[in-house]
């Protein structure tokens, strides 16, 4: 997809970075575009489930967050965002040295855009799908008191 | 449901202290019935997402294990248990004194079991569904390596 | 839930009534209350599957409109209802005299509704749990052409 | 991706055919290759809802059999296909000449296949699309009993 100008994309970090259960699992924007955004997640051992591999619940919020900020980047400077629903298939364990999940835009409506998320386990320089993600966003008038 | 053997809610328990997922966002079990679990979550400042409420992931993620444990509760001794698929609707902001989710099997096959999460934020003394989740969680016969 | 005026009662019947769909597969309405319905289906061979039983999408078909119905009879007059999203896990084989779907209101919002579907299959006085849906409903306003 | 084996190509058409759901709405089978199934709709009065659309059940129905069949077409020949559950987001009205559901296999397990389904409503040459589905497919051993 197209690159998103400048202002839109800074949004979208700053408003990432004002997520402090990103910050505890420690998930970074790997990259912006309009549309569609990359979060990156190191496998390290305080994200782990009891067989050792990441937690479910961890690849399903980096998947989230793919989504939510690529809907972001798509909606009105004073919108603001909120996941009304998500559905997640666990298609192998997540393992490797990193996560990477990528979100992106199916269809943008003027209220609610849904988005296709997929996360990827990096190893040794091969990526292996590890969760397919369908999401509902909402486009939230700001007027009501949340910010992005 | 009806109560479980000691050795089983022991087995549940445990299994569940095995994971720093769960550590590293504050959760603990409440309580272990036969296909029934709560877990509980305080809601703490670095679980939380941009608006300040407790992240749709990290709600995500003790709704996916209070249904994984209630199938794990089913399941034979030597049976380990693993998420397929979880579907989730967020209902209200995740805001209050701490969070309960409360997982139960609906249907228990013998290669997979359906379960229903439901997630409430207490505040003050008043309980507010904030999520409604159903999952499939499977059977792994752990002659494959795994063991919960 | 409680009972329904009648004029909200009359127009979820005749909305329903208007699907030629419903009437394609042969289901009809069973009851109407507040934020609650249910469909009827009989099992008959036209909407079988491969093996048999009733074609899952059949079962889904009841279980939306037990939801949408639900739904439409807590919005307001001049509203119409629209389906967003739906998941069903599909329990046992739908297989019996007849189908009954039950849907209800978990949270009304002024926007979007969530309800939860459950189908069972009803065979000589026994009553089976085949599928558990949750939907997402969106209140549109008829303004924009849509009317129930 | 690759072309089907005519045994296989032939079986899963063969199964097609046996779903007297399928004719009752007026379905047929594009093509079958490995892995990948697409079903044809037209637009007919009997499968619409109150609005005039095509009824979401019924794009349900032709995504879930597009998802099924393309799981199928990668199952051993002794081997029948059970939908465990699947979830569908619906983009836009389904209305045109024709509706086209378009299953792949995401990813093809021993006993569980996850598959993406997208529905196209054709009109006029033009091509959108009305629906977004993630469906799990069971491997089924036909000593159990069922077959396809």
């Amino acid at each position: 997809m197209a690159a998103l100008d400048p202002k839109a994309e800074a949004r979208c970090r700053t408003s990432f970075a004002a997520q402090p259960a990103m910050t505890t699992i420690g998930a970074t924007v790997l990259s912006v575009k309009a549309g569609e955004v990359e979060i990156e997640l190191p496998c390290v051992p305080h994200i782990t489930q009891q067989h050792g591999f990441v937690h479910g619940g961890v690849v399903t919020m980096i998947s989230d967050s793919a989504c939510g900020f690529a809907a972001l980047s798509l909606m009105p400077e004073d919108a603001a965002v909120l996941t009304t629903e998500f559905k997640i298939n666990f298609l192998s364990p997540a393992k490797g040295e990193r996560l990477v999940a990528h979100g992106r835009v199916i269809r943008a409506g003027k209220k609610l855009m849904v988005c296709l998320g997929e996360v990827f386990a990096v190893d040794q320089g091969t990526r292996k799908q590890v969760a397919l993600m369908t999401a509902t966003m909402m486009v939230i008038d700001t007027a009501g008191g949340l910010r992005d």
